[in-house]
């Protein structure tokens, strides 16, 4: 009988794996440390419900190509067995070298690298391990495999990750107003010229994609709460950093975090992806709880506060932050606290939040009308997604110890 | 013990009606009436499982109406008892007076009166029947009643009608994407001096309302399928009215939709009141049946074509529709089917369709700011709903006989 | 490009049409039929959301036949094509015989003949206008197909009938406890020695299910207001039909649903299939509408009571209803309508109601252990369908005009 | 304006917060402490989407009791605003004693103490901080206040506990079939003599919770790959006490969850009780990557598994496991490991999972009749929880070193 396992997803109903070298690689110690890893960092502060984890968005992502693919095979786009183990991979790898609390810490454990670039390292090594059975999972994924469609659907305007995780933390926050259609989506997608786009009737859909990502992204993405624990968690570590510099940390050496932290690894990634796949979203919060009693007054002030959930308040607005504000709240939160001036820049500090909902110019979202002709969804007629909005709108934040 | 009923519903859950006058006026003829009249109208023909009725929608918006005042409460806007449960009648019975297949046939039975004034004059009616019970409902719907907001709720860019329409029939037709936060909504809701508004921070779900309505309106309620049946309902009942002024219909004298049609009733709409609560979607569809077995070809045509679901072909285009393309149409048809070229107007014929997303001009929605200003949805930062947006998006059709 | 059409379901989703006889049989005046009778005849009234149709059933039921096989072919059961689409076919059609309000008024209209022998009769006459392409569907429905599992999966314990009528009515009704959990039921499916059967982890989804079916049973099939529903409209055809017999009403003498009720047919099924298939619900609405103006009072009585939801009183209990409370109600209906003793036999009247939960001895639900031996449901370790459950319950109702 | 919160909840909706006490006991440190412990332990390697906390649980459960409460108070019940609050508190904090992994770990941890004596205690602790305003809830939580069924609605057979659980774990799990109806059985609530109980026709509601709570013990909570994750964790820990009592491990002195496997606590959970509330998920399994790297192979191999999620195989059956079995078994794992006889029981172990339905015995559900009688529902006709069924049910498993 065939290789056939199904897992429960409260999202999708049934996600079924009948492939066994698919199974293989979620078994593997790589990809089983996505469940150490939540998908949203920490929105989970104000959203409740949103603890899942990134190896559960991976496996959406994965059940969503499968039907993506099942769906362009019955519309006549070729498709070798091997073509669609290899895309199905591909998506499922996609965020294998996301770290501790994916976005929120990234460039902040590991300074020069993108996670995409991890996820490679990470997708090479196993190559290797399964002796070469990724090689086209792997050229899909840096697309330079010839049907560039099986990479926009990895990585692109309508790629199948961005429905997974819109649907998902829509689902799991429970704002349901972050519900995009995917099915809708997906029944819709074509291929044409190898590119792929959507079916003229897709037009709404697409906009209603694109409206409900833009909410998800200032609601719940950006919003001032998330966006202050995860700021605060970003400062901590600048702390560990900046104490470790100083020589104040006194930390377990075997420790994976700390390595990172403190610059004890070998600074070349290809040598460090062991101690790399050891890290997640764990190292962080047991460390948390030990900072909340160490000596340094700021590490235990931004450890406890996050630990019992104690945020500092942030504003987002238009303009960028007043300087004189910023030095009131600093002064403010040196009498509070009697840190040095120096140090108050951890308790008060500012930054920009950034959301493009769509940019045209950047590889857009294609229609393909029932004549034969393709336009960008930005011209077409009454385009919802007009010059305005395709621009990245910019927002200014303060950071502060409330009073 | 308190009065107390609950009814499943689909959408929300439960309904309960604690008070005995509501629960009096849901048992009353007039309003059991909407039970054979559909919210859609003839949209089950695309969308199949879009067959509720005017009854059942009339329920959710008094739901819907119930949370909103709760809500509303909560936050200190006073309201006594008897304001409550006229603003519950108000909303229950908005669509009293709608007419078989609602807005597809506004206009063509009763010619000269929009449903809102016939929902008038059955809560006249009603209200005589009470003993003056309704009166401060009828003040509400009017918007003659101090508290304005209390009509805002009822008719207005945020009221519950138009809440429960668009998560009912988006929920119906199983177009997901039509889905409104409708909860999100009413949390949002507001009183400032007098008007209905929302809080800040519920500008997203403004925008995610208002896009979702959009996305309906374009895939649903004018969908080409759609819209063909209803315009070719339409033609239908003209040309029974036709028939009927040439002498050439042969009905039975008592059937009060023949009455309307012929024009033998009374002609004064106070006096046809009851013969008009006799009409439902059945007596259209149980003469349709009839009609089929017509001896008038064009007749006869409409009918089979509506009763077994043989649609005309619909093109909806941002032009105007050639007239070449009528006159080459309508000799198609001629030759088909052998009709005069007068006749062939029924079987190909053109029209407009309209659709307004949001009118800023007209009473819009007004978002009150933390700091006590008010502003309107179009013009805060970044607003998605631009000017260009703000018009109303006009769209021609032609429908004619297919090949 | 292949055929390929898609339907929007509030259930499951899309349902995919990719076959163009299929598509042709759904066009076919015959189906589109069931647009016009509701799946659950009266049940509205009670559970206003209830108006789905025969022909959304079907669908829903040739969609989980799709899954179903697919399901089937993935753990290596041989199926051709042509199999594939006959079982599909089967399934679609299984209920097209059924008359005006299905099941309530089953024998009342077409008196010796069970609906599924109306839909074999229908089967056939569809079957010579597409010489023979259906065929092995027909063979599937009658069971004389030799892979018998095929037949199971359109009539039987395990059958997607039910599982769509189950998941379907309690979807539309809101009574959210009688979801069936049927996608994994439908994961569970497996052929063995050709009979249909479950996998052993399904044991207690196949409790659930059963549960599940009695509780909608009781709740929503056999409500004691649907049921007094029902019981009228039945008693009112009845009347009807005693009135034509003596010579009292007079109607159109070719109105289909009169011609059926008085007997002005060819009594010969064969001959007046085409007849039938001009009968649906709203003929009855449509009538009944009309007899609330005739002059016999109980035809008046029963018909305004229905029109206007004023429903009778019904009670049930485990125990037979004593005659006396009979009488008893008689003489008060006498007094307060001034019929005579005969005619209070339709305003006050008892019945029975019965449910079987599951019955072991008639082909019941198998168990295929992983050790490859084959057990009942009802006999596996702590059943929970014990002996005393999977006998039928039967309930006795008096139904009476109230007070 | 009065205090309000809401919070987003995947499962209910939005949950609100409008009483200042209850968001202080929800914001201090012991509350937030729920955030970092799974409401199901391991189940998560199973079902991927069972990642939800004890936090949520308990607002879960907070809103049931809110809407319990007004459900009463609209039939009649009287309640006053402390005794409303009282009640909110008590469920609020039913799981505060949960330590890490809860149920999995009970009394591995904490030998001689359930988790609702430590609810109780850090309940204690709260009403002293909050000067008393917590007596109520006490008195509610132990059963002392003479409003009974204000107790029952914690902790009974129809608690708001088992409501939450039963539908939050069956909404994050995706086992769409252990869905309960919370909102049914809630509007089915009543009280009589001062003791919970439902309306009669709630019947089949309760029959269909007690099926869909078996449901979930056997598919879920006692999956068998479930139950192997969790009892390696517990074979684990006992490692860990053992290392301990030898002098083998070498831990942090500091960290918490050392000093309770090690025996290095006060041994008075009154003096225990900050340590203890400093325990949660996030040190097992951080402890357990740390274990990854031990020298001992036991502690090494059961760490590494867990982490990697390599499983060991189990098998539930009705009769007890055959001792010859489990020598055969062992034997096996001595020679693939290379570990001594005495070591070989954490790597092959036996044991007992046992579920009791429903204990009539055992204060049962009461049905209050319309007659005003009362009976269990063990006992009414046609009952399906019968004799048979309300014993519990006792599976023996093996569980050891796959091959």
């Amino acid at each position: 009988m065939a290789f056939r396992k199904i897992i429960n997803d409260p999202v999708y109903g049934y996600i079924t794996i009948d492939n066994a070298l698919i199974f293989q690689i979620i078994s593997h110690p790589y990809y089983q440390r996505l469940r150490r890893i939540k998908q949203m960092a920490l929105a989970h502060l104000v959203y409740p419900g949103a603890v899942h984890t990134r190896l559960h968005h991976s496996l959406g992502a994965y059940h969503l190509m499968s039907q993506a693919l099942t769906e362009l095979k019955g519309k006549g786009v070729e498709l070798s067995a091997d073509e669609e183990t290899a895309a199905k991979i591909a998506i499922l790898l996609h965020d294998i070298g996301h770290g501790p609390f994916s976005h929120a810490l990234e460039h902040v454990l590991i300074e020069n690298m993108h996670h995409e670039e991890l996820s490679l390292l990470l997708m090479n090594r196993l190559n290797l391990e399964f002796k070469g059975a990724l090689n086209t999972a792997i050229e899909i994924f840096t697309d330079t495999y010839p049907k560039k469609f099986l990479h926009q659907l990895v990585s692109g305007q309508l790629d199948v990750d961005r429905m997974d995780y819109l649907t998902r933390d829509s689902f799991f926050t429970g704002v349901s107003e972050g519900v995009v259609g995917y099915d809708r989506l997906i029944k819709m997608l074509t291929v044409h010229k190898g590119e792929l786009m959507v079916e003229e009737k897709a037009i709404y859909s697409i906009e209603k994609f694109l409206v409900a990502r833009r909410l998800m992204y200032w609601q719940v993405y950006l919003h001032k709460t998330v966006l202050s624990a995860e700021m605060m968690l970003v400062k901590l570590l600048e702390r560990v950093k900046e104490l470790g510099v100083r020589g104040d940390m006194d930390m377990a050496a075997d420790d994976p975090l700390n390595m990172f932290l403190l610059g004890k690894t070998a600074g070349d990634m290809e040598k460090d992806l062991d101690l790399f796949t050891q890290l997640d979203d764990t190292d962080v919060v047991a460390n948390i709880k030990k900072w909340s009693r160490h000596e340094d007054r700021i590490l235990r002030l931004l450890s406890e506060a996050l630990q019992n959930r104690r945020l500092f308040k942030l504003r987002l607005q238009a303009m960028p932050i007043d300087q004189e504000e910023v030095e009131g709240r600093r002064e403010k939160a040196m009498l509070a606290t009697g840190v040095s001036a120096e140090d108050a820049k951890y308790l008060v500090f500012t930054g920009e939040a950034v959301n493009s909902l769509y940019n045209p110019n950047d590889e857009g979202i294609h229609i393909l009308f029932k004549d034969g002709t393709v336009r960008n969804i930005s011209s077409v007629d009454n385009a919802l997604i007009h010059q305005n909005l395709s621009r990245p709108v910019k927002k200014f934040y303060i950071c502060y110890l409330g009073a």
